[in-house]
């Protein structure tokens, strides 16, 4: 199982795991045969509850160095809104705890096992596919794990570039052909994968009608994302009307639009598509659901679907998935593509948590370095 | 355009309409030349509006019977839903007025013209594919529009199979492939198209969840839905409850759900879609919108469709909805396919019509035998 080697905290976490243990007689063998890795200062939790209360930073023992495995150096890992549900205990998918918190980063390598072929430290890697536990300073896992990239690469951007930078181009790619002078429509259009649909869509010559939240500063927003190379940017309200599509100018109906935030934000998505349009969720920020009326689905001929990035990802497409990432990754080099994030040390992750978790207002995504 | 010699009253249409009138030349020319029509007794609206008041029974003037056409005695010709949405022009597809009502029909061949193949006077036809102006006593239109069917056929079928069996028949092709074994889940089970989709579904090996209004009687209900081949039939309130899917016994969980109610009967349909499902959406009796949460579309992974019938006909299908419509007609024949209705001589078109639209109560579907 992919995940075992990140997750495998039970030996670590027993009560006594902070003091100095006595070895087992397969740890020993370990230290006396294997390579071992630095110790590793983690964020786990050991129960599901609030994020803020349920972390703590603690430093897990040295751990061999198998033939196959490498260790590596975390050096950048984002708090999204994913890890958060994990901690919480609400997301569908999650690790059994304790575990470590986190799910993508970037890291170099600090060592290699034996058997080891085309890593050797110093490379630059990303998790890949992304998998819980990088929330630490020194993983150690299977090399089948990492994804060597360009070591020119920002480290925050190599950090973030998984979860949603990745959704973005899968959701343009999934559900249908578009074409140069196309249309996309979107809610949340300030969020990363909001950011990163407008300069994809941009570079392939597809229009982006955006929706942003009514709020001081929208102003600001709007001018940002037209600079990121938005068609449209409209605040909910200025949606207050019966025919939205008045609002198009030239640009096309969208056949396909994306929905992170449910109730009338959603609403209005769908109100912006084109007779047989698609609208594709991938997000719920304002914990409200999506509400359709019967003549859209018949008359109107619309579709509804959902994205899941980790289900795509877990379904066995890494080397498309690395492709892909390579793909963002040279455009982030080239300064095609980027996005708004606040780096924090390690040493003042609870701060970072507290900016992630709402608590300071709207918040650029928070990225720890470690 | 196929519904133009249904739809073009217009030279009927004129206050003069039930007095002789003074033939214009081409009249002249039909008359001295052609064969005529008998005169035809239709159900006419002027304007939108309830369909109790802005209807009317009329007589219209004999027509000439050019070459390719055909002249067909009504038979019977039901009325549905859409038929009365229509009339009250909230229809988003519908014949400019004034119009004949109907859509629907089956009639015998009265005469054909000269040019016409493969129909003689005394064969039974079905207007195929389906058009608006089947509310009369004689139609003259093109060739085309007819499919002669075995003449053993019960007219009263005939005149139903289109717009709710084949809408069950399509839903249940169109939207996954279905093996025996296999389970749907739908609300509004008692309707045509539902007691079909038991049916249809029975004779396949699929297994129905079906869906029904608490009410007096719901008890018969279900019983009569089980005698159809039902699995399982629940009441809305008998699924008041955290986990429906706990009611499923051995059938397993639906891959496909159909709904044509909306509100807490389409969340019903949801709730029992296992991971990855479709739910079709193909009516909305219940006036109310549907509701879906974020996490159906994302984690359990579920799309949402509409089907209409009169884009799929509209889309050049003819020969394959012939096809599809001889293989219901055929089951029907067999014994292996049967629905409610209650036929009405058309001298009572109105209190049909009242029953329709529901004054007196939950009836079956009204059928008119001219």
């Amino acid at each position: 199982m992919a995940c075992v080697r990140f997750l495998n905290l039970k030996p670590y976490m027993s009560p006594t795991l902070l003091r100095p243990r006595f070895p087992t007689s397969s740890q020993l063998r370990a230290f006396s045969a294997g390579l071992m890795s630095p110790p590793s200062t983690a964020v786990i939790y050991e129960t599901h509850g609030p994020p803020d209360t349920v972390t703590k930073v603690i430093q897990l023992p040295p751990i061999e160095i198998k033939a196959n495995d490498v260790c590596v150096k975390m050096l950048a890992a984002p708090i999204n809104p994913s890890d958060i549900n994990r901690i919480q205990g609400v997301y569908p998918v999650r690790p059994p705890v304790p575990a470590v918190g986190g799910y993508e980063g970037v890291g170099e390598v600090h060592s290699v096992g034996s058997a080891v072929q085309g890593l050797s430290p110093g490379d630059l890697v990303m998790a890949s596919p992304p998998s819980p536990g990088t929330w630490q300073t020194h993983i150690v896992t299977d090399r089948s794990f990492w994804h060597k990239i360009d070591r020119g690469t920002p480290v925050e951007y190599a950090a973030t570039v998984t979860v949603n930078p990745l959704t973005a181009l899968r959701m343009m790619e999934d559900y249908m052909n578009l074409k140069s002078g196309d249309a996309i429509v979107q809610n949340g259009a300030t969020s990363m994968v909001g950011q990163c649909v407008i300069q994809l869509s941009k570079l392939r010559g597809i229009h982006t009608i955006n929706i942003i939240r009514d709020r001081p500063g929208s102003d600001e927003a709007k001018e940002k994302l037209m600079k990121l190379g938005a068609d449209e940017v409209f605040t909910e309200s200025q949606l207050e009307l019966k025919n939205v599509k008045s609002l198009l100018g030239n640009v096309p109906e969208p056949a396909l639009g994306f929905n992170c935030v449910g109730g009338n934000a959603a609403s209005l998505v769908l109100k912006f598509l084109r007779q047989g349009g698609t609208m594709v969720t991938y997000g719920g920020m304002s914990k409200k659901p999506i509400t359709v009326s019967t003549s859209s689905f018949i008359f109107k001929e619309l579709s509804l679907k959902g994205f899941w990035l980790q289900k795509w990802i877990s379904s066995d497409k890494t080397k498309e998935c690395r492709e892909m990432l390579d793909y963002l990754l040279s455009l982030i080099r080239e300064g095609k593509l980027r996005y708004d994030m606040e780096l924090t040390s390690f040493n003042e992750f609870h701060t970072a948590l507290d900016k992630a978790l709402g608590k300071h207002g709207s918040q650029p995504k928070q990225v720890i370095k470690f």
